[in-house]
């Protein structure tokens, strides 16, 4: 099984608290995507909300991938400011929120 | 926002059962590696063990995150019978599942 050298893939799962406003919700993954540009080791940042008919999602509604160089990369951005300042509006936006880290790897079949 | 034109991401957060030896779990990550190459429209698979230190993976373990061209792609994936006989040995032996598909969209900012 080969790991991709280094990246680290950092996943958000997120349900917004009911009645929050789509433009809210909005202005908050543009804020998310805005930190690319400001902590250097996130490299990329996608998102998306659920389209799965498998209803094991949980109630979870949206994801957020965001990818880094390493471990230590991500442990940079969750101390960097502009991350922590986003982070307490985001996470008050949830109903419920999971994060998971790893690094993605490929299998020899 | 733009979104990926046509390509979906499955993504499978799993708990396996306490006492799953570490062989079981091998074996299943190599028998869903193996799903790329029964069933036509899942063209990539990844996975990779929960490295993350925020404490908000909520007991998840590991991370697997195949791709599809289409949400019809992933429909099709889902009814073949590869999948159907490898989910009911797989789900079987996971405490926790949870399963979200999304449109990887990027965010000009």
């Amino acid at each position: 099984m080969e790991e991709a050298k280094g990246l680290v893939k950092h996943v958000l799962l997120a349900k917004f608290k009911d009645g929050t406003p789509p433009d809210k919700i909005e202005e908050l993954i543009r804020g998310y995507a805005n930190l690319v540009s400001l902590i250097d080791p996130m490299k990329s940042f996608h998102w998306g909300t659920d389209v799965s008919v498998e209803n094991l999602h949980e109630g979870f509604t949206h994801v957020f991938e965001s990818t880094f160089e390493s471990v230590e990369g991500i442990a940079e951005y969750i101390a960097h400011p502009a991350h922590v300042e986003f982070a307490n509006v985001f996470l008050a936006a949830l109903d419920k929120v999971i994060v998971i880290d790893y690094k993605p790897t490929q299998v020899k079949v």
